[in-house]
This record gives structure tokens, C-alpha cells and sequence, in this order.
């Protein structure tokens, strides 16, 4: 099955830092499903790639993506409460 | 029943590629109810999907959805803690 | 006792749908509850239900409560983790 | 002692109505804690009362501030997962 | 040992009361990080402290920190779920 | 194996301040990822530093990566619940 929206169809990984690079994956991924044509998705990434604002603002989103993923990895390997 | 703000009226998937695919199906079901007239939805659309801010901030939404969903369905296999 | 802020003043629903639906209606009676009065209120649900980015901020408010509110459900039999 | 931040510095309420109600309080108290100036508070309180996106934001700050609510409270007797 | 982003280098409190001045005091000093020059903070505390935008999002800001620092105390007695 | 978004790979920490740490540093990577030129970065951190809003949204991304930290680190000694 193709999957557009979840690489490998899987919130499973082996890291926190493949957790992190799934998390900006998944924000992509929601931006190309909203907006398909490429050639306006790479105009717009020259935009917010030099506006302070719209950076902090997909920090935020690859933060609320992260969350899910690190509840769904078990944090890898959380201390005990 | 009709249901107008969950298609099956269920949070669970198979997997988290239809999780992701809900997640932006009940944001856009929101902004529907929100705003009932079809003709102005497009002309919205149109908009946000060549603003750069506001693809970022339905990634947002997406993201707050998705943490639902995938806490539903028990994060489709959760690593043990 | 009159409720203002929670219809039947409970957080339990039969169903997702319904759940939705109330998410969306917690969110309308803090924003009554911030501005009591209606000719106002119509006045800017007006501007809202125009504007793209009002439309994804109100989907991100319905996207928090409705996070509570699944939670208070048991997410409508949650899968096994 | 006198609690100027938490009402009788408990987040413990009888039901989701009053839970609401504190989570507009709590908002309300970390506004007055930024500018303790109530002729200012006035001021700016006019200005969001009547302003669609500010009303927005403070409904998202509520839904915030009630999840927190809602988990300390067991979602006034939540349903079995 | 010094600590600059966390007061006692602890989330436990006492009282709800003092997690509500937890919370303030870690967003303040998250911003005191990122700026450190005291008086470019003052100039932009004056700022945001007469603007309604603003204190609106710093209440969110304290929000989130709440949640946290609920959880981490036991939210000072949950009521059973 | 080079770790470009979480040092040393792992979200644990010994101490609160060094999450707060952690959770600066998660952003800041994320930031770095979208936009790699080090010279624009310290343009825009320049403009962020000095801008009222963008201090308090930054506050914000870290703590929402903070609250997964925390989780992360069972809170650093949890209260019993």
C-alpha cells in the first residue's frame, strides 16, 4: 500500500532522533497533502525559511508531532515515576 | 445516523496513515460547520493553501488531532515504557 | 442549577460525534461568556466565518477540547495499547 | 494565606461547570499577575471582548487550562478505557 | 550548583498556588535565556504588558508550563478516575 | 552515528534545568534543520530576540518540548497521584 501521510506507515522508531526527523516528515507531509503542486510548496518554504516567525511556528508543530511520537516509542526508554 | 463531524462515527483506524487521513478529515468537518457555504470554503482554500503561515498553522491542527487519534488507537503498537 | 459553560454540566458522551459537538459548543460558550453580548457575538462570528486563518484557529481550539473530551470517554473504546 | 494566582488554591471542583469556571479564573488571575493595573486590564479587556481573532485565543487558553483541570479532577467520573 | 532555568531545580511544589508561580517563573526565565540583556527585556515587558495580543498569549504560555507541573505533582490530590 | 536534532540521542536528563536545557536546545535544532545557512540564522535571532511576540511564542515551543521531556524523565520524581 502506498502511504502518503506516514512514512512506512509506522510512529515506531529506533531513536529520539529518528523520532525528531519522523516529526518534521509528518508536518511535511500534512503541508504537501493541503498543498500538492510543488512548485508553489518550494516558494512557499523560500518564504518561511527566512521569516523569523513562521520558523518558531514549525517548531511548534514538529514539537506537537514529537509528543505523539515519543508517548508512542515508550520515550525510549522512559525513568521510572 | 448522520454523522457531520466523524466519518463512521469512530476514532479508530488500522493504521496510522488513515489516523493521519482522520485527522485532517475532522479538521476540515470543524471548519465546514463553522462556515456551511461551499462556495466560500473554496475561496478559503484557495487561500490558505498559498499562504505559508496558514499551511503551517493547519499542520497545527493536524498535529493536536493526530495526538488524539493515535492516543485512541493505542498509538497502532505502542513500545512497552 | 442553571449551567452556563457545560451543557448537562458532564464531559460524557454517547459517541465521537457527539463529542465533537460538544467541543464546539464549550468553545462558543467561553467566547459567550467573554462577550455576553449577542448582537456583537453575530457580528463577529460574521468576520470569522470569512477568514481563513480565523476558521484554522477555531479548528484549533474545537481540536483542545475535543482532546479532554475524548479522554473523558475512554476515546469510545480506546484499542489496547 | 492569600492565593492570588489559584481560588482556594485547588484545582478540585465539584463539577465540569465550576471546572470551567476556574479555567476562565486561572486565565483571568495570570492576566492580572502580567499587569497588575486594573484601569489598564479595563482597557485591553475592551479591546478583546471585541476583537473575533483575540476571543479566539482566549478560548484556546481556557481549553488549555481545563485539560489540566479535567485530569486533576478524573474527568468527573470518566468512563472505563 | 546554579540554575538558571529552573528554580531549585525541581517541578514539586507545595501548592497549586505555587505551581501557578512556577509556571510564570519558568516562561520568564525561558525568555531571559533568549535575551539576556536586562534592559531590552524591560523595554519588551512594557510592550507586552499593555497589549492585549500579547498578555493573551504569555497566558498560554503559563498554561502549558501548568500542565506539566501539574502532572509532576500528582495535581496536589487527583480525585480517583 | 552524528546526531543533528538530539544530543546524544536520548530525552533523558539528571535534572529539570538540564531538561529546560534540552528543551531550548530541541528547538533550536529544529529551527537549524529548516533553515541550515548559519548566517541567516543569526539574522533572524537578531529579530527574535528584540521582538515581543516572537520571545513569547518561542517560550511557548519550548514549553510544549518540555512537556515531553518532563514525561520523558517521569518528572524528575513524581508526587504520588
Amino acid at each position: 500500500m502506498t502511504t502518503n501521510l506516514v512514512p512506512n506507515d509506522s510512529l515506531l522508531t529506533d531513536t529520539p532522533e529518528q523520532g525528531r526527523a519522523l516529526a518534521i516528515k509528518l508536518a511535511r507531509l500534512i503541508i504537501k497533502a493541503t498543498q500538492p503542486d510543488e512548485a508553489t510548496r518550494v516558494r512557499l518554504r523560500e518564504q518561511y525559511a527566512n521569516d523569523a516567525v513562521m520558523l518558531i511556528q514549525i517548531a511548534q508543530v514538529v514539537a506537537t508531532e514529537f509528543a505523539t511520537i515519543a508517548a508512542a516509542n515508550g520515550y525510549w526508554n522512559r525513568k521510572p515515576t
